[in-house]
């Protein structure tokens, strides 16, 4: 079984000056792991309608789901809808429903403004993300799936999306820290990589108080390779002067 | 005149599993922006030599700059070096030079091991970035500037490179607080970016103990242009109810 995998486009200029830490594509590989959704790929673009376009198509055509968060308030310069639109084909109108979720965050005594109607604006064919904290909607078309920037709304609309989506065979890791640099133990773990091609083992160095050190991570989806790949690290370490 | 525009491409299949959380790409950001450098596309990528292949050649050709972080280490999961040079089509061994800074950081009276010699391999015809917290040395092939996901060592490394890169025009910006959400300044501000199209307007909405409230950005190159921008914000703050 092959599992499914996935990118993520952010999409703001904000994040591209400096003045925005990213946060969203963090939380988003964090959902994704347990699922055995393989997250391949983030990108980050402009608010610029082309470049949006061009990497909505490369990315959809490449993975089984694309993830965006940015670019669907009410100002002129979100314009994440209708650069989905427009990758697909689709036209692009207000929708009852989306009009509906809007007055009842609003209240009902209030009339919606043009501000309102934009957030209503949905791509033709496409299916709604529920947003619990500020009602206006994401959506879905086909296999890209739309939701807010603001990283709270970010992660109601993933609360609301990810139990639909096919999981893949989850995947699964454990790790084990080495309290010397990574190049004195850098040959035994390409040799161990060599020979369980099934599972990725990662070498991450750190330097704390103490010097430098590094955590070894495995992962795989089969639970008795990634202990047998343990029991041989931790006897590496032991063998260690 | 138009501003160099730059990429940044982040090597390392623990960004993507959520493990660790990206911090290179914000910091140079902040760095990037004061010279006048356009950062305009921000790639996040894993391990894998074909997809970090593909990614280079894409960035290298539409950018003046692409700045990679991750992947120069000791370990079989460092590829990026390699990586480097078949995207450029050059050879790659070890060099003197990087050499000598090795054998520089760890002390004339060690011996060199085969993992220090592995970050002592450098593509053809490149420059090398100096590393004064590791001594193991970043390089630039043409306009493609490789350095270390470490975070204190691509600083560093960072802080080595970017005094020798041709600057552009500085970009400038000024910044105005709402305390109302964004809807409610939504049109007036689709006129004044409109109007002033030199300028960038960015509308960033936030969320905090009292409520909704947007901060306004104004970005571009004249500051005469930008005053003007944000004294018209200030008018219409004052207007509002």
């Amino acid at each position: 079984m092959t599992n499914p995998t996935a990118a993520m486009l952010v999409i703001g200029d904000e994040i591209l000056s400096g003045r925005t830490r990213e946060a969203n594509a963090h939380h988003l590989a964090g959902r994704l792991e347990p699922l055995g959704i393989h997250l391949r790929e983030i990108r980050v673009v402009p608010d610029d309608h082309a470049v949006i376009v061009e990497a909505l198509n490369a990315l959809r055509a490449r993975h089984t789901h694309v993830f965006t968060s940015g670019g669907i308030g009410p100002t002129h310069d979100d314009i994440t809808a209708d650069a989905i639109a427009a990758a697909f084909g689709v036209g692009i109108d207000v929708r009852d429903d989306a009009r509906a979720l809007l007055q009842a965050a609003v209240g009902r005594d209030r009339t919606l403004t043009p501000e309102h109607l934009r957030m209503a604006r949905i791509p033709h064919g496409a299916d709604l993300i529920d947003n619990r904290i500020s009602g206006a909607p994401g959506f879905s078309v086909e296999n890209v799936h739309v939701m807010a920037g603001v990283p709270s709304i970010f992660v109601a609309m993933l609360d609301a999306l990810l139990p639909g989506l096919e999981a893949g065979r989850p995947l699964l890791s454990g790790e084990l820290r080495f309290e010397v640099g990574e190049g004195r133990i850098a040959a035994p773990l390409r040799d161990l990589a060599a020979e369980m091609p099934q599972l990725s083992i990662g070498s991450y160095p750190f330097r704390d108080g103490s010097g430098y050190g590094t955590n070894i991570v495995v992962r795989g989806t089969d639970r008795a390779s990634i202990d047998r790949a343990l029991e041989r690290l931790a006897a590496l370490r032991r063998s260690l002067p």
